[in-house]
């Protein structure tokens, strides 16, 4: 006989679609529902819904927004635009509280491993914005692994004849850790990128 | 200005309701989310909703069931009762296929510290179930806990006089598990249960 009736199977099953939850983890997740109230649960599954309704990519930056342009857009100063990966990467950069410029969400990066070429990423947007005027520095917040320092080549290539400063996020050593700990790529890196103090 | 818009925000909210899911896991499940199939989403949301439409306790045993009477107490020896604390132990025991009998869920221990006494766990369930008659043991396999050795104790000073042999689930070192790691109140037990071989 099965172990777990059918309802119970059924949301385990879904719950170990998540990142990193296995079956026993997704088993905790569908007993804690299961003892929830049941208005609670309503709630649960109408936020998962509305997520899907009501999530759409901001037509400008492509970041996630309820409207057709996003707060961001609307609202901050537009002459420095910081170009990442992902939403989430804005996300990330919100919290620091430091940036007033606003983004551009490229939505990959280049990887010719897995078939995504500079057409496959919102970089022609990107060009467009920059063709509208009125930027004065592009930020590539691409990550630091093979494919976002090559999109962040390619895109300084096709910027800078345009005559728009353009500038990378700095690589180094994490703050608070340790030399000795430091993988050799980083710390390369970090020497070779010293300042002048 | 916020860093989560509010479909989002809602979103990972509800996930850190489960056990175990912070801020971060959240945010990750809810990316997920995001970018799943909305037709996958919503069978996610149906699931939730289901389990707390569909999902019953037996009437009999105690155990989730879709029915009114679960697919164990319908077709398995009930000569012999397993006395489990939450239906996820059933879960644990019915894992290992080697019980043939049926369960009997208290839905809690007694624990005077939070205020439950034996009135406020099935245990008169339990003992209408003896009085029906047939039953020749009941096993109690509830946590090796204070909690759950007490309500073992008061169950059995229940049971004993009506002539039902009353088991308990053995106590000693795990399998595969090394002596010397063995916490003292465990191999403490283990040495007093030992079996003449």
């Amino acid at each position: 006989m099965k172990v777990f009736i059918e309802p119970i199977g059924k949301l385990i099953n879904e719950f170990t679609k998540l990142p990193g939850v296995g079956s026993k983890t997704a088993q905790r997740y569908a007993y804690k529902i299961i003892n929830m109230p049941e208005s609670e649960v309503a709630g649960f599954a109408e936020a998962l819904l509305r997520v899907k309704r009501d999530v759409h990519y901001c037509k400008i930056c492509g970041n996630f927004t309820e409207n057709d342009v996003c707060d961001v857009c609307k609202t901050r100063d537009k002459r420095i635009i910081c170009v990442v990966k992902e939403p989430k990467d804005v996300i990330a950069l919100e919290k620091i509280h430091e940036f007033t410029g606003v983004y551009h969400v490229l939505h990959g990066t280049i990887s010719p491993m897995d078939n995504i070429g500079p057409n496959d990423i919102r970089i022609k947007e990107l060009l467009a914005r920059i063709a509208e005027g009125g930027v004065e520095e592009v930020i590539l917040a691409t990550n630091p692994d093979v494919e976002g320092e090559a999109t962040a080549m390619y895109i300084s290539s096709l910027i800078k004849p345009l005559g728009v400063k353009v500038t990378r996020i700095a690589h180094g050593i994490p703050i608070g850790s340790d030399l000795e700990y430091t993988d050799e790529m980083t710390l390369a890196r970090a020497l070779l990128d010293r300042k002048t103090l």
